[in-house]
């Protein structure tokens, strides 16, 4: 018996046709409301999400910065079970516990098939929930592709352990990944919020040597240190280039990763990076950004710039879940406050004023 | 007998002791000099150059753009005949023609070792001729770590095929090498001088589909032309990035070179770049660079900028000389105009002022 | 409206329903038979096939060296027209001329989202064309995964102009690709088949310096020149070893690439490989095959050895329409004999016994 | 002043001419002798070593199974303190600590030059130490290409925590870094001697996910435990093939590394490798190696065999020596034994029998 063949009419008239969940509404805008549970196509699955978080994208989107259409459901951050299958898709069955990454590329189209998988279909287009499509923020979601992008979860582990790997952990371990750091490599990681945090725990993962974390905040500091940096200097009293540049004996970091999203952060990356080295960029920017041109060399540097937005699909989240369940690395620390989906709005304020040592926050519907 | 040994006091004795070379004095100040031909210490070779010729970083320093040392001899493309060799230097022979590259790098250090040859030292430390050390526009040149930059010239080819090895070719061959241009990927260079010309030949090489040249002197856009650009466009005619768009069916390109160090190049390479696409910078930037974040996709669209020196050392050499001995590209196209070391200065004025056509002077000392 | 609105009932009334295909009945029995006219389901499109081919591959299935089930149509080289389009599959219409690769990926699978595309779902995956379902030797074609596989072909290509690009020639320029092959290496391409052609070809689109073929048929040895060879040796009358060694001054070659799959030819390869060179092979090997340990430096030379299963999906196929589209490679003369699909039989028997100085035959359904 | 003007003319009356090393003089036959101490030319430093130990190499030599000529002095694993400088050479002083590796590179012939270092002018060309010229057992070691070679070992760390990164570690390391090891990567390590375990280590630190280490020596097992293998397979009591297949759900591993230099070991790990997956060798083999077909896919499967010997060089050091300080690695646990210089051959015959759990020997002379 396939997975769709044990969906009666029965089963669905038996089913609640409705659910809760964070509608944006226009800028500052959000609210829990009763909207209709999706219903599967082609290709695609339904989940019931069983925990989820926020992502300071949904912060942006809230405050305006990042424009997405009112009514739309926020969120890109789902662990669950599978609810409801939709014809063409093979192998899962319904009740299987399932992380989906923040990202749902096609896997058939020719940016995915160029290994381009985040700009699935064009720029940013692989960020589909929460952005374009409904989000995760709700009881049940609907995910696309789901052929390629629903990981199945070993039993021996659970939705917290999971649960930041979506978004965070695939995020911040590219920044090392796509600098391709080589092993004993000097990084600095600025800022150590969410994102920088698991750029620190990705450069040790990939076997940096010295790893330093550059942060203000006495709480955050404290994470850094536990993800991984052996140095955590504070930008408000030192001067982080003159440091590094102390720590480096002169020579600079291989890697600098730019976790936040500044003028100041891409400046000082750029300032303390050796020549050859990469800056590898995680921050989304917004106003102006400027290559200062000394630290350049004028162009002439061997410098590499890149930038990654959050790898997804479900190879890459089996991948992530192998290094969780082989004890490689544990982000449940970094989930500091737990919310049910009914206190969501009073989440987003926690999160956004970013009160009480917040780093994430777990959402349960 | 060791190729040292063949150097009796009898010849040293009838060996005159002077050469004319050409010396930077100051801003817009320069002139032909009678100087002391050097003489090759521990791991040195001095070559007498045949054929040299004149690069816009000479341009530069000339202009008082970059600093240099009054009364150093200028000029980093240099192919000769090795005059006398140093102690500790080994497989060659006096009379032996060479051509070494702009860029002479140590081997020996920890940037050397980590494959960063041309940041050897430090940043940009590779280039030395003209440099940091006397250059190439002179009767007799000085080479450093001659061990690893002496790459010997096949009898069947002549200095003219080979000269613009030194730093053209090799800068602008080395493009699309950085940017890991892949087999069929469309292709857009940026500016048509000499470098640019040399990115776009690079291209061709390195297994592009459609190369989109931009260029407004029609001059440079037939050699563009020559080079391999199937589709020049002149930007002082067209929208370029309205046009590229059109061209790639708005898909924009996979690897945007660009070969000016303009921010208008600059910015207008990052707009018609594909999502994970790679800018390939090989410009020397100037005043301010900054990065329109909206074609950046505000730091999401997996873009890389990749920054590259002049690759130099023997072996880097040898395989360009390579390209050339096997039919694959030939620059000699591009040697526009001849000059004696004696007009020199009268060559620096017509390359200054891009006269009549002029891409390369080439200089016989 | 869609592309499959417009199929309306009275459309499929009036198209008849059976075709001639090639179906293999056991080992050396092949044969023209009626058979259903495929019918897409989800995700699928049923194209008409207007040119395919015969590879070796389809040999050795007739000679029972590669067991595939009886009652299997052959072929895995199609070029056509879009016939009939399945649910689920967007941006294609009924009429469009497209190609489809010889490997034929989902997109979607662990091993899709990896980047082993010809690797879908298992070993030798992406290859289900006249292997695991029926292939092209057909009127009509079932395409599996069509969104991930239709690739459009330009109006103003022919079918002769890309049929080669679904298999031999992805094949044959994979070798350079995977090899990693850097501008200047020097190569040798052991055998010039079909598939060892078009890696002489890819070997020169990658930018290689010197390539040596290796082929002892005089109408090969010519074939090879034509695609980039200068050098041809025969292996049956002079010591190839031997003389790659006089050719690169004893140094050895960067990249060997292997197109045959027999002891001989993947010895000789890693005996002329230089240290720290790499192996490319794209034979299929039979029998046994052992690693000569002198030439391997008993496994301390740094060697790569690298194999290669011919890339698929629409974006390589996009990719290599690209290359012949601007003119950077020309692979119709390979067809150097044309038949009906009603005289592949024939066909067979002509490329079987490699007759007539034949490289590839056009087969017109 | 210069170092090498520290050293005056009474210095050398008063330092001895003589010193103890372990010299080769024939097959099964070594000993300690008195040879002169060496004296620094052009490019070389003179150290006084302060521990070394004994390679599995060195017992091939002793067999007579590799080559090498009597009178030689063996090893190749140096730590120690500067002693002479020769002329050319920058930047060290006389008593400054340093760790010189397995491998010294000239840096400046065409293979260094092609970022191919171990193989330094030809074929293992690299290897000088105790192979070419004489080796590290012995009080004092003359360093060739010394300003290639030498790394600094910070003050705060014991020769002891250095001594295994001349050539186990940066072998073992080595053999995750040329597979490419991904996040996440699931790792087989075939035999767990001294290069087998720092291999499991290296995997560690690459990021892998799973973990197998393969042995049945029970205090290797334990050790590949410590150094990061979460599952240890007996491979005479368990069919390792079949159970790697079930740990990893039918699929394979995505990287296999074989430890040891046999057949058996060496086709396991092709046995079960994914599609597409790299076997990444770092055995020594003598007699025969022949490539298992069938695991092989005949060819088509995507396969990569890469093969690496001990990258060195001062900068590899450097970056090996970082590891260590900053806490990622810890292999002092492998010198399981520790022998003065005179009792290095008692050291050969423990090593040799692998009596007494013995990894590796710390000789200090």
């Amino acid at each position: 018996m396939s997975a769709t063949e044990t969906l009666t009419v029965e089963d669905k008239k038996t089913k609640s046709l409705t659910m809760r969940a964070l509608v944006f509404q226009g800028k500052h805008q959000i609210g829990l409301k009763e909207v209709p549970i999706p219903t599967p196509g082609y290709g695609e699955v339904v989940m019931r999400v069983t925990l989820t978080t926020i992502c300071g994208t949904d912060l942006h989107i809230l405050r305006g910065e990042y424009p997405v259409k009112p009514g739309l459901i926020l969120g890109h951050e789902p662990v669950g079970v599978i609810h409801e299958i939709g014809p063409g898709v093979t192998g899962y069955e319904i009740g299987e516990r399932v992380l989906v990454g923040a990202i749902t590329p096609c896997g058939q189209c020719n940016f995915c098939l160029s290994g381009n998988w985040s700009q699935c279909g064009g720029p940013i287009g692989g960020w589909k929930f929460g952005n374009t499509i409904h989000g995760a923020q709700a009881e049940y979601l609907l995910v696309p592709h789901a052929q390629a992008n629903l990981a199945k979860i070993p039993d021996d582990l659970t939705d917290e352990q999971v649960v930041l790997l979506a978004d965070i952990a695939s995020t911040g371990f590219s920044a090392a990944e796509s600098a391709d750091l080589k092993l004993g490599d000097t990084v600095a990681v600025f800022a150590q919020g969410p994102i920088g945090l698991c750029a620190t725990a990705g450069a040790k993962l990939k076997g940096a040597g010295l790893i330093i974390g550059v942060e203000s905040d006495p709480v955050r500091q404290e994470f850094a240190r536990s993800m991984g940096a052996q140095v955590v200097l504070n930008h408000e009293k030192v001067d982080v280039v003159e440091e590094i540049r102390k720590l480096t004996h002169g020579r600079g970091v291989d890697v600098a990763i730019e976790a936040l999203g500044t003028q100041a952060t891409f400046e000082n990356a750029l300032k303390i990076l050796r020549p050859g080295g990469t800056l590898s960029s995680l921050g989304v920017y917004s106003g102006k950004l400027s290559v200062p041109l000394e630290p350049f060399a004028a162009g002439l540097g061997d410098y590499k710039i890149v930038t990654t937005l959050c790898p997804g699909g479900k190879e890459r989240m089996r991948r992530l879940i192998e290094l969780v369940q082989r004890g490689h690395v544990d982000l449940r620390m970094l989930l500091t406050h737990h919310f049910s989906l009914d206190q969501i709005v009073e989440a987003y304020q926690l999160f956004g004023e970013r009160r009480d040592g917040v780093i994430k926050v777990a959402i349960k519907p």
